[in-house]
């Protein structure tokens, strides 16, 4: 039985994962019957924010770890955990989290680094030339890992030339495609980038999800 | 077009809402053409739990209704802001919310009471005789609200003596089960109290979104 890795990254879309992407992509591996294991960095989240008011909360600290471990009900592994060679693949929900947690995306823009614990987890699965899924936001990323990579964050223009900054080569998307980097087995979809609602989100993500699962073979 | 109220008791299975279950209901909303509007009350969740160390945080509180906002994307509102005239249906997904923070079942047992203003809201849909589902542990809040009801929270023994004493009839059901009280027009599904994993839980909440959509016409 084949078993896939997923990187949380908290638990919400302004300061987290985008909660729906990483509920929905845990479905579509278990309808597909295949194990996973959620991960998450052992770190503070850049900041806390109240999703009612979408303001920042002052003097509150989250750790990323233990709010991901909502999302996992309890079974979450720190990334500096991982042993890749247990692995099939990996997948990356979005969320601000991505961009503020994950990396410093949301802050620095095309100047952004990965954090340093996650920037080994994601290159342990490009140097074992695994198959990874990156949505929504979560492409930012890719860049640093990969070498003229493919990919898509939708069609915003700034966020899509960032990319192109960074290195990349961005393919604009619509929220039911995916865009599949065969020479980094890398696919992409921009899921909540652009979905109006969580079964447009869904299109995209299953279809990811499938995507991944069959460039495992 | 219908719209569908949910209820939600926060972010997270161990103090708050089941988050799978939420996200699952509103996948299954959006797939069969529905509207949805998610609920919450505004009071201070029972506690908070630290979901890798499965450990009570001391000193930390949150509230129900900002934390609800992260499983709605921000889109929440205040139990108290209903107007059940808008609404075709209820739906109330499970996690320990529904027995800490929605109700005191957690720590009350068969004494347990509903929270004022959710049994206010609860009661509204009762007295407008519209179809609701409960899942997981939230069907225990059933017999405070209904006379001579039936449900299921699936097989554990004590959970289903205490509904009973509470005046319900339960009645034993598997994960891919619903129970259906067509004179009360409430639909019940264990979900997570059975439910080994995601895919099996989607397997009965599914049935229970489309029983009650069914059940609006």
């Amino acid at each position: 039985m084949k078993t896939i890795a997923v990187l949380l990254s908290g638990c919400g879309v302004f300061d987290g994962t985008e909660i729906h992407e990483s509920v929905l992509t845990l479905l579509a591996l278990a309808k597909a019957g295949v194990n996973y294991q959620c991960f998450a960095p052992n770190i503070e989240q850049m900041h806390v924010v109240n999703h009612l008011s979408g303001e920042v909360t002052a003097n509150e600290t989250r750790n990323v770890l233990v709010e991901s471990a909502r999302v996992a009900r309890g079974e979450v592994l720190n990334v500096t955990e991982l042993d890749v060679s247990q692995f099939d693949a990996l997948i990356v929900p979005g969320g601000f989290g991505a961009a503020k947690n994950l990396s410093n995306f949301a802050t620095n823009g095309s100047d952004c680094q990965v954090s340093p614990d996650v920037e080994t987890f994601l290159c342990e699965f490009a140097l074992a030339a695994k198959p990874v899924g990156y949505m929504c936001i979560a492409p930012m990323m890719l860049p640093r890992i990969y070498q003229n990579i493919q990919a898509t964050i939708g069609n915003d223009t700034e966020t899509a030339h960032a990319f192109n900054e960074m290195g990349g080569n961005h393919c604009e998307a619509s929220v039911a495609d995916i865009v599949v980097d065969e020479a980094n087995k890398v696919v992409t979809t921009p899921a909540y980038m652009l979905a109006t609602n969580i079964a447009e989100a869904n299109i995209g993500i299953e279809k990811l999800v499938n995507k991944v699962i069959e460039m495992t073979v």
